[in-house]
């Protein structure tokens, strides 16, 4: 951030008065911009035996599997995000069960949650973002070729909750060096 | 948002290509700038058969009850955030026992995370954002005055369950009018 997104002045990293970290604040208008983490919402997609995986056809992890999620968009609910998501990336319809796994990724500030869902029938393709969109079965996933820890953890919950039908929500944090261009 | 915090220049509201909402895109280096919702991390501390509130000081709803809770930050788990709160607004040391509840709050484009937690002690006193912080059991919490409907839901919740001492983690959502100057 150069710029204050009010006036159009330049700004400058400082700690407001009663505040305890730096912030962006406009040199003329004062303005404090916060900058705050992410929700990435997204599907557990279950058919019969099998989970519903995209092959994404975007950066980053191009080529490698990923449970359907994105970022929520403001006034939409979890939920809301979840599904969209779920019918742009697998022109996929799912009906949500429960809240299953959210994660916490501080190096990146983001946030992630999935559901688990019920896919209505077979009818699903590859949307804009993925290049193939498949059913698993747990013997199937392509554990090596996952795009992310997120959907690996995921999936790895699911598979063992499964054995008693008990599906617990789940926080779990996944702490990683900090990237120099991502601090503020 | 009226100027690109990138370069300094006027931004419009269209839709990008490729993309199905309007966004703020700078009209001289083209930068789209993402508007997304917020998440606000806190506990529910219990002491013995008590629960910690604290009188707010500040706006939204100065004098009304609430549970330690605020914005979380870049660069820290939810966890930290739902501590950092308890501290800055109770001056109170907090273990995290599990998330609790999860609410969407589309009208105002926020997801609150709240934790159970257990206080250590009965060391506790208001921070800079509260007027008061008590202990209140079941029969004593101010029903009447409290701050948000996630803090009476979850209060609900808990007093239910620990009937049964069963707290599984809950998803809700919270309709509303969208506010006109919220939109966007």
């Amino acid at each position: 951030m150069k710029f204050c997104s009010n006036c159009g002045n330049t700004v400058s990293q400082i700690i407001p008065e009663g505040d305890n970290r730096p912030r962006y604040v406009c040199d003329q208008c004062h303005h404090i911009h916060y900058q705050n983490p992410r929700v990435i919402a997204g599907c557990l997609p279950i058919y019969e035996d099998k989970v519903l995986l995209c092959k994404r056809a975007i950066d980053p992890r191009a080529g490698f599997w990923t449970l359907p999620a994105g970022f929520l968009e403001n006034h939409e609910t979890v939920i809301e995000g979840a599904l969209r998501e779920t019918r742009e990336e697998a022109n996929a319809n799912t009906e949500i069960d429960a809240l299953y796994t959210v994660f916490s990724l501080p190096h990146i500030s983001q946030v992630y949650m999935f559901f688990r869902a019920r896919l209505a029938d077979q009818n699903f393709s590859a949307g804009a973002e993925s290049l193939d969109v498949r059913l698993f079965s747990e013997d199937d996933i392509p554990w090596d070729e996952l795009a992310f820890p997120v959907i690996t953890d995921t999936l790895k919950y699911f598979f063992e909750d499964r054995l008693t039908q008990n599906y617990p929500a789940r926080y779990e944090e996944i702490i990683r060096p900090l990237k120099k261009t991502e601090v503020n």
